[in-house]
């Protein structure tokens, strides 16, 4: 997965973890795109603070992705959605008994 | 939602960021069902340690719900799967369009 996906996809599942200092450079950072030198010069802060900072950050999310893996099962139910989706779009007429089926498979994995 | 099904869904949710000991005690409690008594015996602390603990145990958990709000959405999401399931099974042809616009909204709510 590309990194920055990757960054955002933890962020929203447990950025809501983090402090909201944390959450503020974080964000201009990794989301908005501001330099480290921007966002220590605005917040009044070292710029290996900021650098040190974005990569605790990191560690933290990476951290609950670990033991909650909700972003893993994120992409894996929205991947099983979709190729139902597409599985509909495609047929000519709906298999009733087969998209149960695939849906009682999505709900095993919630 | 009755009390120990929604402690068992939090634990389901959270659990895995609680510590060992706390995990430990908080399984022999509240999902295995033993006493208090029990389990401060079983133990070698004291029944109030371990009341202490499961109420600190709930709390935490809680707390983690306030923030993500996992299970919310896993009873939402799940409902909305069981209620499309429910549609098939009572249609006669079943209606693509329909299902996957259905499915379309499930998927903005992951």
């Amino acid at each position: 997965m590309e990194k920055i996906l990757e960054q955002t996809l933890l962020y929203d599942f447990y950025g809501e973890l983090l402090t909201r200092h944390q959450k503020e450079i974080y964000e201009d950072v990794v989301l908005n795109d501001y330099s480290y030198s921007e966002v220590a010069e605005e917040r009044g802060i070292s710029r290996q603070g900021v650098h040190d900072l974005i990569k605790r950050c990191h560690r933290i999310l990476q951290e609950y992705e670990e033991k909650l893996h909700l972003v893993e099962k994120f992409l894996s139910i929205r991947r099983q959605i979709q190729e139902t989706q597409q599985l509909i779009r495609e047929s000519e007429r709906v298999d009733g008994a087969q998209l149960e089926q695939r849906l009682e498979e999505i709900l095993k994995e919630l």
